[in-house]
């Protein structure tokens, strides 16, 4: 069975169209898939989303980190993001048919050949992590490139995971991982009372006492007349898409308000849909597999790496 | 974007497994995956299930055709299934991100192949057909091979769609076009009366007042000590699954009775379940190509057709 993830690799360049033609050109390969690319130029970074099967994607990754560490300098690079390296950030994300163990694994793989290749130094962040206090990607990245590079070779905290304790002159180093899927997620209301929606959103929200694995803001939407939950749902698997939106329902209920819809903003995984399915038709026995693209996917022979 | 099609080709051989093995071979190709072979001694048939893209399965058909007309002869075939040709009927379903229109071109671009290259007569039935009478697949099959044999040649309603009116004379005739998926989807009910299921897979079926594209029937399920709904799907574009699961849930509720589960039996397209994410989760602007997996299939390169 081939292994689908995402990935989105963030890189140290906004400004050069040639360098940011240059990094996307490696991902035009079979079993692979940019679906967007975003610079930004007060920032000087570009962001990523590439999905594909594990072979393809780590083809095209380490093909890209050859072109940053040729056009990218980070002794002269300046920029609003706090950076570590030329490639700085590359999280791995598991899709359907595939677990988190192996978009672990894809992370441990890219990161031997990147040190082995390119002598970048590697920290593993997310649910790659070595280290407990590397969980979190700004503890890794905090103060940047040229913290890093004064303090790698002597303070035995901030040794790298993978490779030697040296900075890449130029490149710097990197941070990858895998990572749960993060989903955009509003549900609108059918009043312009924007009172209620940031009520729910406390009610809802991790942070003040609610569902785990839940952000939310309330927010007026006044170009629609209405007003709108805002979350960000950070383990659609353990806080399920229907959980949230039965607790928004029964929230606004309280206030005699209704749910008019609810959107994704961007992408989603296939699996998170599924379990929208299994709860509401009740279909407790339903396995991925069932679905016929998927299939078509799953058995798509591994891409061969040849360079 | 690539196009991608179900396809469930029906071949007149179900006893010689050689022949059976060569027949499936012809679909091991990129772009194209074999999901489930069915051979029958008795109706001496074989049914395949492949899920692909449309210029791999347009290869791997024409293969397989090839392989039936070498080695299956209709002058000598016995079995308890109708049939008109070694390679009988053909039926392309089209998936997430392919219109009915692409399906109804493949089976349009499959027959001029196959009355081309092998002087195969062909017949379109069910979205492809172009005489309303031959929509219906058993008003093409009537018969079998020996009466069609008798009369393609003089009887102007009996003749081919494509190709000239001429049996093959040991592969028959062909009949191929597209359809709706078929989506086997069974409702568990709280209750071992089996009368309740039976009265409400009657008010649902279509055959008795119910919903246009719903065959049902009422079950008792022993081993589980309950009852179930047992239906057929026959457009889930038309009549939704959760339209069915909200019709029966509703009966059900009429005699006290609740829905424990339901179930897809075997494969399902992922549009069906993206729209019951639409429905209760009140998704009204959701696309298919906000999956992540799906994007991967769609951006696909069409497979190359070289021999």
């Amino acid at each position: 069975l081939a292994e689908l993830l995402e990935c989105v690799p963030n890189y140290s360049e906004g400004r050069d169209h040639e360098t940011i033609k240059r990094l996307s050109a490696c991902f035009d390969l079979p079993g692979c898939t940019l679906l967007d690319t975003q610079s930004d130029h007060d920032h000087n970074r570009s962001v990523f989303t590439l999905v594909g099967q594990r072979e393809a994607l780590l083809k095209g990754l380490t093909a890209s980190v050859r072109v940053a560490v040729e056009r990218i300098n980070l002794r002269s690079h300046t920029g609003a993001h706090p950076r570590v390296g030329a490639v700085d950030v590359v999280p791995f994300v598991p899709l359907s048919g595939t677990s988190m163990e192996k978009a672990v694994a894809a992370s441990r793989e890219f990161a031997e050949t990147v040190a082995r290749e390119f002598r970048i130094p590697v920290y593993f962040y997310e649910e790659s992590a070595l280290r407990h206090e590397r969980t979190n990607l700004e503890n890794v990245r905090r103060k940047g490139f040229e913290d890093l590079a004064s303090v790698i070779e002597t303070d035995p905290d901030r040794a790298p995971d993978v490779g030697e304790p040296r900075i890449h002159p130029t490149a710097g180093a990197m941070i990858t991982g895998a990572r749960r899927p993060l989903i955009a997620y509003n549900i609108y209301l059918r009043t312009t009372d924007v009172s209620i929606a940031k009520s729910i959103a406390k009610s809802i929200r991790h942070s003040s006492g609610g569902l785990r694995y839940v952000k939310a803001l309330g927010l007026d939407i006044p170009e629609r007349g209405c007003v709108q939950v805002s979350m960000n749902l950070t383990n659609v698997t353990a806080t399920t898409i229907p959980t949230v939106f039965e607790m928004v329902k029964s929230a606004a209920d309280g206030y005699g308000v209704a749910i008019s819809d609810s959107e994704v903003v961007g992408m989603i995984p296939m699996a998170a849909l599924v379990e929208v399915s299994r709860r509401y038709l009740r279909m407790h026995t339903f396995r991925d597999v069932q679905i016929l693209e998927l299939r078509l996917l799953q058995d798509a022979e591994p891409q061969e790496v040849t360079s």
